[in-house]
């Protein structure tokens, strides 16, 4: 039996050493370099190709090797297959402390004075406080959660919305389409940490921006293709929103010819508020396969139609 | 009997229309229109000239309109009259939230992404996260406790020295000048809140520099006169320190030719990390007024000998 990784673009070389490490008695292969499709029972990827799943005719488990698994959803997957995903406890903290590290940088105008620095300017602006401010956190799920605890924590005023209602110390929820202008039009921080689904593709778009404030600054953590990026553009132009600390896009690296980058208002980091620790990943990918192979239940399976 | 207001560069016309206000049943004046400097017996000050005193021979309080006294020290001050600063509460939270600011914008590299944003760049840097961050405090007086507490809060590790031995939860702490070198020597942060007084003045220099290390960034909050200006210039072009955020200098506004504005690992903020709300002084310097004149004991009171 053996296991396959099927990546798009990671180190895989590092990752089989490894992985091939915690599993000494089982073959692990690199796609497309496989011995014998039939004796793969587990695959374990990131970004695979379309129909994969149609090559490996025994195959019993596709874990996603990071937290998502909407790369994996351009391809259906019989209901005999179990999907699994990585839960990195590290990675919801990591998550706060980027989306902190972009709110308390707009919120002190730490930007602007360096704009103000590369011109020798010196002009105080007036600055939020803490107490006076207020964060939407989209998407209240486990990383979600944690971010809108600390936030609470730290002595924000924080408001959540989520697909169903939940209930969270200190933070006023909202769910369900309906109730999503009541979080997003007055408000001075919106972060986006919701899962990519079919609902959720494309939310942040005119119709959105529309209900928003012109004080309102937007973290997307989520996922590229939350976002309709010309209409951000758009609702900048018309300050419809004040400005976006954008940690992901649809096209990662994104783009040299993206307006992103020139826009005086949108701040781009790539990629980098939350990465998967590789260790942790290697170490339940073994496990998963293991328990397949005990035929136990596994960590972090996922339901492909809720999409997380 | 009267109040003087003397300032070198306030919007002294609006304190003192709401300091009459307070104050309906007495005269309050600005500095040089007395109408009778024998009637004079409180003055509300900020960097008054040299000898101020010697005008009033009726004075009794000098009333400082900040929280620091140091702009004072440039004149003998007889026993007999008091002199008083402000606190204001929300200064000490104001000052953690910038400090805040500048080391979750350094440890999360925002700027560095900006730069990289100005060329069209994508490049993913290694980050800090915070449970691996030690940060070291300089000063535990009000302020200082305040902030070195919120930083343990979050989950930093958290150094502290001042001039007496300080006792708070989480923090280690140290004092005086022998154990200077054991909270600069190694740590990620190092965050300058001293009073300024002759001891600490020019307390940034290059012996302190030289004990420092690679990795450790400098956030000066406490006074431009703590630094010795060249001495950090030199410390960072010999790499014994990564990057400094300063919001304090020597000559404010900082001077259109100071080597500052250029500095690639010097980031420069206008004197913003707090300023003291000035209804919250009013009030203060109001109460005051009154203590006086009915030989109560006046809020805030310090001693000119140790300078805070």
């Amino acid at each position: 039996m053996s296991v396959v990784l099927l990546f798009n673009q990671k180190p895989t070389e590092e990752w089989q050493r490894n992985l091939q490490e915690l599993l000494p008695e089982t073959k692990v292969e690199i796609y497309p370099t496989i011995s014998n499709p039939n004796e793969v029972e587990f695959i374990a990827t990131w970004k695979p190709h379309e129909n994969y799943i149609t090559e490996f005719p025994n195959l019993k488990v596709v874990q996603s090797v990071g937290a998502g698994i909407d790369h994996l959803l351009h391809t259906k997957i019989p209901e005999s297959i179990k999907v699994t995903r990585i839960v990195d406890p590290a990675l919801k903290q990591e998550m706060f402390e980027h989306v902190l590290a972009c709110v308390m940088t707009s919120m002190k105008n730490l930007l602007t004075y360096y704009k103000d620095q590369l011109n020798k300017e010196w002009i105080p602006e007036n600055y939020q406080s803490i107490h006076e401010t207020t964060i939407t956190i989209l998407g209240l799920g486990e990383i979600g959660k944690l971010v809108a605890e600390q936030f609470v924590n730290l002595g924000f005023k924080v408001k959540g919305w989520s697909n169903s209602p939940k209930n969270i110390n200190g933070v006023t929820s909202f769910s369900g389409a309906e109730e999503l202008k009541s979080v997003i039009s007055d408000t001075n921080f919106i972060v986006n940490i919701l899962p990519l689904t079919e609902d959720t593709e494309g939310i942040l778009n005119k119709n959105f921006f529309d209900q928003c404030s012109v004080n309102t600054v937007l973290v997307n953590v989520g996922r590229g293709a939350h976002l309709i990026e010309e209409d951000l553009v758009e609702a900048i132009d018309k300050k419809q929103i004040k400005e976006a600390y954008l940690d992901v896009f649809r096209e990662e690296p994104l783009p040299e010819n993206h307006p992103f980058w020139v826009n005086e208002y949108i701040y781009v980091t790539p990629h980098i508020a939350s990465v998967t620790n590789a260790t942790t990943a290697l170490q339940q990918v073994a496990e998963n396969y293991r328990k397949m192979k005990n035929n136990d239940s596994l960590l972090n399976e996922v339901s492909l139609n809720k999409g997380y």
